[in-house]
């Protein structure tokens, strides 16, 4: 578990217009560190398809699909963790993540679609810039996450995976772990 | 312009399917330093989309709809830049970032969907992979600029921007660039 954990609370999906994107901002959040994800709206073919890569690659990730974001919100404000919502719109990122990294409480991170309800930014405890130009959630939550694990991020050891990747140069080298016993079983271009 | 100056190959977008993604991945080049994108098989109503976000927001940034990927690296190859990839499988690009910088050549950035040709690995000089979990092209993308530019692609000045944000804890603070010279227009949620 990285400190501080993190959850991320997903808003505004689009009912099959996003679900390619709702899934990258879950596998982001998988693969940057945070420990779940909780998508208001969304089907359940998103969770499926990022349980699935849970499963082939590892966790442990917890995907929950909501109604009501509110909900979500006041569990993790009861529970004495801090709300962070990302938008264009706040402060910068890297004029807040120290003090919102040492503060060592988790963390609720809140990304959203187009348009989200005036209400999160007064609900929220930080409104957080990734650069004050439009661009994407799934960029967003990946550069947040960067930044407060200080890159630590990438070297996190994911638990039951049955692939693993060994980092090449050229191709692909992937080596399947219920086979590594025997010997590692790797498929290369 | 940003040193060094780079620029974005999109390759496997599907038709309608991937429009979404291919957009976001093309506003995280824009907003992330990179001067344009070449989109491989993509549809005018995802350039449209980008080149609006640069009428408002401001520029430059060029999107180019292109039929054939090998043409661009080609192109890029002859003119003296450096091809790097970005995948799950390469190296990571902690390893190899200094490297990439220091040569101080212009980049070109290829970012695959699901299924990239094998052809690609070689053709690039860098495979690199940010972090070897699966996630989200745009993510990584973003994590890559930020890497090569050190977190000062946030301070990139667009030219000729309608919209501008100032940076706010709360809400939405939006200057309408055309109307300062007699007043801040903001809209303030």
């Amino acid at each position: 578990m990285m400190k501080p954990q993190c959850w991320v609370l997903r808003l505004g999906h689009r009912f099959v217009r996003d679900d390619r994107l709702t899934t990258h901002v879950g596998l982001v959040a998988r693969a940057f560190g945070a420990s779940g994800i909780s998508i208001v709206g969304g089907e359940e073919s998103v969770k499926a398809s990022i349980d699935k890569v849970t499963e082939r690659w590892g966790g442990p990730f917890t995907v929950e699909l909501v109604e009501d974001w509110r909900t979500v919100i006041k569990r993790w404000k009861n529970e004495g963790g801090v709300v962070v919502h990302l938008t264009m719109y706040g402060i910068p990122v890297d004029e807040v993540i120290d003090e919102i990294r040492s503060a060592d409480r988790k963390l609720l991170v809140i990304v959203g679609a187009e348009k989200v309800p005036k209400e999160v930014f007064y609900e929220a405890d930080y409104n957080v810039a990734i650069g004050n130009q439009p661009h994407s959630e799934a960029a967003a939550l990946a550069i947040f996450l960067d930044r407060l694990y200080r890159g630590e991020e990438f070297k996190t050891k994911f638990n039951n995976s049955k692939l693993r990747i060994m980092p090449s140069s050229r191709g692909k080298k992937v080596v399947s772990v219920e086979e590594r016993i025997g010997g590692e079983n790797e498929d290369r271009v």
